[in-house]
């Protein structure tokens, strides 16, 4: 049959009761005959409880270490997990990164997987074992244990899938699904049983945090068929009936039957809004701006420079909102002198809400139809910020759940079959 | 200066705050300008919490997953301790078993240490570092996890040092040394300030649970002078103070200042007695009735054949009384019928008394004074067995505390010299 890959997170392993259905799962899988590679999270709490004491050891505790500590709760879990196999008559191993092994540079806490060794893997598949790899770590050049960062196992799994060139990744999880956008926000949200991969990495790196952004990357790069589905379902489930489920992240844009113009509306509150008003308009003010702000590792967002008039011009970005007290003490004490700026103002009370279609590349108007939209609800727009298949807007966040519902109709994501009103 | 092998038990790493504690006591020890390294066991309660997760999976879990599970508890401590030096402004660097390598058989739960290799450890030394190594772990030839058994961490602190060549490998505890007996049993129990390595492997056998067997051997193998000592000191307590406190395991036995006949007193009260009454006396019985208790994973004890009488004989032995019921069962439905054996008598509710001294050797008369003082409080003697530097007899488990303490007084221990009342 064929070689699939299974990813459970961290609610999916969160007890032991979890566990032992997520093995009944695997169970049913290994008996239809098919290779089965599992990639576990820790259980739910595990990694901020680990977390947790490095924090009381430390503020800023070695990041080394951070690695070697925060690495055992997949250990644990994938253990638990072979046992649980073992013990329903299935047999089973688990491997930690190093054992595998997934090689990654030494970047620690945010390492990145360079390759994986699949001899291990593979001679065990093919002695009937089900074979059990910790997600979130590898080993770097140095024999250091690393670890991929928060949400790293979505990529773990990932890439064991395209290292093993597995017939698809399922990655279970505790929605069953990838929305037009957040149910929880707009109830006529509907699931997508299909979405392409450039859509699903905008809605990655637009604020939907079903999966990882750097697991959707590695799924391009490889072309690994990736399925988001839900560990909440019976787990002995018919085979058919889970394969048919959750949301299909397809490379190749025919099989995409819903060919709505909009897929759906990403949304984000964890933004901050900064602008420099008034910047002598030099050749490399940019740089001079933004280049402390990277030096300080704070990651930029959309970036906007206006047209510049009488030799300034004004320079606006935004900042994950964690980062905002950091980037206006930079910017008051340092580059704000340095470039000249008239004046610095700034806001962290706004959102950033997204329109995201592979329709888009191929359809005029449909910014204006989100701006008109907007307009009609009385939301000024403060910045906006493009890509062939997606259309972001900075608004105040007090109507960020209103915007989302009025575009989630007006690109008729509500009704069943996903019309587009025209633009 | 120095290198010293620091061990530090669960009890010591219990918590932030002792971890932090372990980590200025080292601190003191590595800016006197010694090289350190440290064996640290997993947090107080975490081993037990994972085997307890392990058997909600599986009654008998899978003995190599099992291993993947308890090892994450040292490697956690392990990268604490190193997060809390470099707080401190300490160099240092935490290695798995694997890391270093610790290499191990594959005996999984009970792996035994085959080698340890000592040029990562010696090279970061060399560069300033503390080096901390999980204790109680490995890996076996075929790259998986292995873990040396409960208190291994003591094995694994002795092995590094005998592998390092240290100069003295010190077991901090929550007791602040080796007493002449337990002090809950006998008040006026003496703490040895030495004790010589064949002592301390009877008292180690014997039930005195300072120190895991088999480091003591391990100390024994690779004459590592092995100091066990209290870490509920004032960590920034003196060098000097500290190095002249505890308990020091030697080997050289001039060393012992304090040449007692007999330096202390074991005792255990986890044993069960059985008796193969009129057994026929054939050449092979012992092995006969000995063999399928050993096949069925049973440690035993004492053993004691009589003087055949007849042609029969009556076959003793004892066990640790959680293998009472399954030996009685192999007794009763097996050996019993096989041997020929008359009757079947049995006993769980006794108990094992020792005296322990190097002095026993060039002594006559040491036994026979054990035997008067038993027989002065009325205690009946129910098996003796004798080796060079020790007697042990079994009794009846409610005369333990009394036996104990009468001859923890007729051998002179209660008081301050520690003479011995001349036999």
């Amino acid at each position: 049959m064929s070689l699939i890959v299974h990813k459970y997170g961290g609610t999916s392993m969160g007890s032991v009761e979890r566990i032992q259905n997520v093995a009944r799962r695997v169970a049913k899988w290994h008996e239809a005959g098919h290779q089965v590679v599992v990639v576990p999270s820790a259980m739910s709490g595990e990694t901020n409880r680990l977390l947790g004491l490095a924090k009381e050891i430390s503020p800023q505790p070695d990041a080394r270490e951070l690695d070697m500590l925060a690495s055992t709760g997949e250990q644990a879990s994938s253990s638990l997990l072979a046992m649980a196999l073992i013990s329903q008559g299935v047999p089973a191993r688990s491997y930690t990164g190093w054992q595998v092994p997934v090689r990654t540079d030494s970047s620690f806490t945010k390492a990145r997987i360079k390759s994986i060794d699949d001899a291990r893997i593979r001679s065990d598949l093919e002695s009937g074992r089900v074979v059990i790899v910790t997600g979130f770590q590898g080993i770097d050049d140095d024999g250091n244990i690393t670890t991929l960062g928060r949400g790293g196992s979505d990529t773990s799994a990932v890439a064991v899938a395209a290292a093993m060139g597995a017939a698809e990744c399922l990655i279970f999880t505790d929605v069953d699904g990838v929305y037009t956008t957040d149910p929880r926000v707009v109830p006529e949200a509907r699931r997508m049983s299909v979405i392409s991969f450039e859509e699903m990495m905008e809605m990655a790196s637009l604020g939907s945090k079903v999966l990882q952004i750097r697991s959707v990357e590695f799924a391009g790069k490889y072309r690994v068929p990736v399925r988001v589905l839900s560990s909440l379902t019976d787990p002995l489930i018919p085979l058919e009936e889970e394969m048919a489920s959750g949301t299909l992240i397809t490379f190749e844009e025919d099989q995409k039957m819903e060919a709505a113009v909009v897929s759906g509306i990403a949304f984000s509150r964890d933004e901050a809004k900064v602008t420099l008003l008034a910047v002598p308009d030099t050749p490399g003010v940019a740089y001079s701006i933004l280049g402390p702000v990277a030096a300080a590792n704070i990651d930029v967002d959309m970036i906007l420079q206006n047209q510049s008039v009488q030799g300034t011009t004004d320079f606006s970005f935004t900042v994950n909102r964690n980062d905002f007290a950091r980037t206006l003490d930079l910017l008051n004490n340092q580059i704000g002198p340095a470039v000249g700026a008239g004046q610095i103002v700034s806001d962290d009370k706004v959102c950033k809400v997204s329109i995201v279609g592979i329709g888009m590349r191929s359809h005029v108007g449909v910014a204006s139809l989100m701006f008109r939209t907007l307009s009609e609800e009385g939301i000024n727009i403060q910045m906006i910020s493009t890509s062939e298949i997606k259309t972001s807007v900075i608004i105040n966040d007090k109507y960020m759940e209103l915007a989302v519902r009025a575009l989630h109709k007006a690109f008729g994501l509500d009704s069943e079959n996903g019309q587009v009103a025209k633009p």
